[in-house]
């Protein structure tokens, strides 16, 4: 980190504003993840505060309340650029403004073009004084799926897959339950309750009827999603008890609208204008979903990896054999033919859970 | 451990033999590795020696010719028993007793049949004091293989693959150099480095037409066998060349003799009276093996498997995607109905080659 001598004194609290945004992990979206502290004139903490979810107030109103009339002449420590617009809730420069705040220490500037240097243009335009950027990378990592939707208008990919030591996600006879074992199925779960959204083929729900939640490791269910062709569904499956959390069925235009007759109301539907699973997810962006969860077959992961709609990945591997030809593979044809020419994804973390092994990578 | 307390005085010194004993990991079958020490009468250390190879000296009569007349009324602590029979050199017994020394403590019982007690019996009858079972655990451990070939009759077999993160050990058109980056080939090496003998089928000499050496990690490279069942082989093959390392082509009852007089004279032949690649072992075994290396396609990897000849796996996996439902994977049908008849593993080492995954399990 390069920055200058007399700016590493907020790198510790830059430090703690991370760690108080990161208490809200997987219930913020659409809104990234964000920790704020507040010192006052002397440099003693004065108010911490972190943004809940969309709708509740941003972290910086939340620690300037704890601080109250102490903030005149202070400081806050935040981990994103404070935003200048009205959304749900007010624009936070003109609170801070207001506070009486001298300086304003900033992680990183906010990707939204609504706010992007906005922000710290209105409080430099006040007198205030801006340090931009101490911690900048880790403020970035803890909202890189928020970043990357605004980026590119989609949410973070996560595609997951379960196979045997020999690369097969069930046996010749589809039997596959269960290949993995109780702690990585339980780290599965856990890995839905950080997502905004589940999104599995019409093949999956025929064949294992799953139910995709996160075993009440999130208060927030993600959102489940049926990407059907055909919408050849089953008549009873426990995706349309919407009780527990939410159920999306999406369709192309191949998609047969009466067979809904067929089906219980819960579900809510979305037609969409082709089968590209990019289309699926920029409507899933505007819903609000940061980051998703493929828990697809071969053929919906590959059209999803060629679409562009995969980020990470993470594989569990069983230590079992199941052998088999005709066995089911994690994905389909890519149509390589050489090995140069295929994906090549980077270590991001390596476990055990279990006996499974458990690996992270970035496409 | 459930030593006596008085004999807990010998496990540093055990310790350090097993150290003296691994100096010589992979030289010594179809041998064990043994390390010896001796301590004179007053327990001050005289003497070191490790067994470096069949047909030289053995651990105990190293570490006595260190210790010379020294040895009187002192001790001797060995990983094995001694043995008490003519092999290749004299009974160690009658070394040790000859050596007048009061004690012996040993790591653990040679399974050999022509040793397995009576070494210890032809020591405690000539009035030595005997200790035995110090460290015996670590002292099977770094025999596990030996042992295993005294009680099966066949070497320990490893069978290795190396695999794309989805399972595939190659593309749809065969192409599969390099899967792997540079240091999980290096470290195939090392292992080939630790085994007598490296055994692949008729199919990888012809696709691949490996050199299967330790590339110089070992002074005795592994014998290199090819298990063909037609004999149908290229003309033309590195693994013909038998200036670096011996070959071996093993065939069965189908096996067309004619094909021979096709190839050039170096590889040794080796005929068989079944396809069974037991029966492929059992040779090997009578031919000093007591570890061999599978790097075999699935046809032969799953054959080997359902004939209980291996023991171990080693499994690298690369961050890469090569799909393709027609691929090659790691593994043919064992015929599995359930999950649950599936073979199990048990995770023994995990840890990463550079970019790629290298796990080891017991079977």
């Amino acid at each position: 980190m390069n920055l200058p001598e007399d700016q590493k004194i907020w790198v510790p609290w830059m430090r703690r504003a991370i760690q108080l945004a990161l208490l809200a992990e997987g219930s913020t979206s659409p809104n990234p993840l964000v920790g704020a502290i507040v010192l006052d004139s002397s440099g003693g903490l004065i108010g911490e505060g972190f943004h809940t979810g969309a709708g509740n107030a941003h972290a910086e109103i939340e620690a300037l309340a704890q601080a109250g009339d102490k903030s005149v002449d202070g400081t806050i420590i935040v981990t994103l650029e404070p935003c200048c617009h009205q959304g749900l809730t007010p624009p936070c420069t003109e609170a801070l403004i207001k506070a009486g705040l001298k300086r304003v220490v900033i992680g990183m500037v906010d990707p939204d073009p609504r706010v992007s240097g906005n922000g710290i243009a209105r409080l430099k335009e006040s007198g205030l004084e801006v340090i931009e950027g101490v911690l900048k990378q880790e403020c970035e990592g803890i909202n890189r799926e928020f970043i990357f939707r605004i980026r590119n208008g989609r949410p973070w990919g996560i595609l997951k897959w379960a196979m045997s030591l020999d690369g097969r996600i069930g046996l010749p006879n589809g039997c596959s339950k269960w290949i993995t074992g109780v702690p990585a199925r339980d780290s599965v779960h856990h890995i839905r309750s950080k997502c905004d959204a589940v999104i599995v083929g019409g093949g999956t729900v025929r064949a294992d009827n799953p139910l995709l939640t996160s075993r009440g490791k999130s208060n927030f269910e993600p959102l489940r999603v049926i990407f059907s062709r055909s919408l050849d569904l089953p008549k009873s499956a426990i995706l349309w008890d919407t009780k527990i959390a939410r159920t999306l069925i999406a369709y192309g235009p191949e998609g047969n609208e009466a067979l809904f007759y067929d089906l219980p109301a819960g579900p809510e539907k979305l037609r969409l204008n082709t089968n590209d699973p990019s289309e699926l997810l920029y409507s899933l962006a505007k819903k609000g979903c940061n980051k998703i969860l493929w828990e697809c077959g071969p053929q919906l992961a590959t059209s999803a990896i060629e679409a562009n709609c995969v980020q990470e990945l993470v594989v569990f591997v069983a230590p079992k054999l199941l052998g088999g030809k005709s066995a089911m593979s994690p994905l389909n044809n890519f149509g390589f033919e050489s090995i140069d020419s295929t994906y090549k994804l980077q270590h991001s973390f390596l476990d055990l859970k279990g006996e499974d092994l458990s690996w992270r990578l970035l496409l």
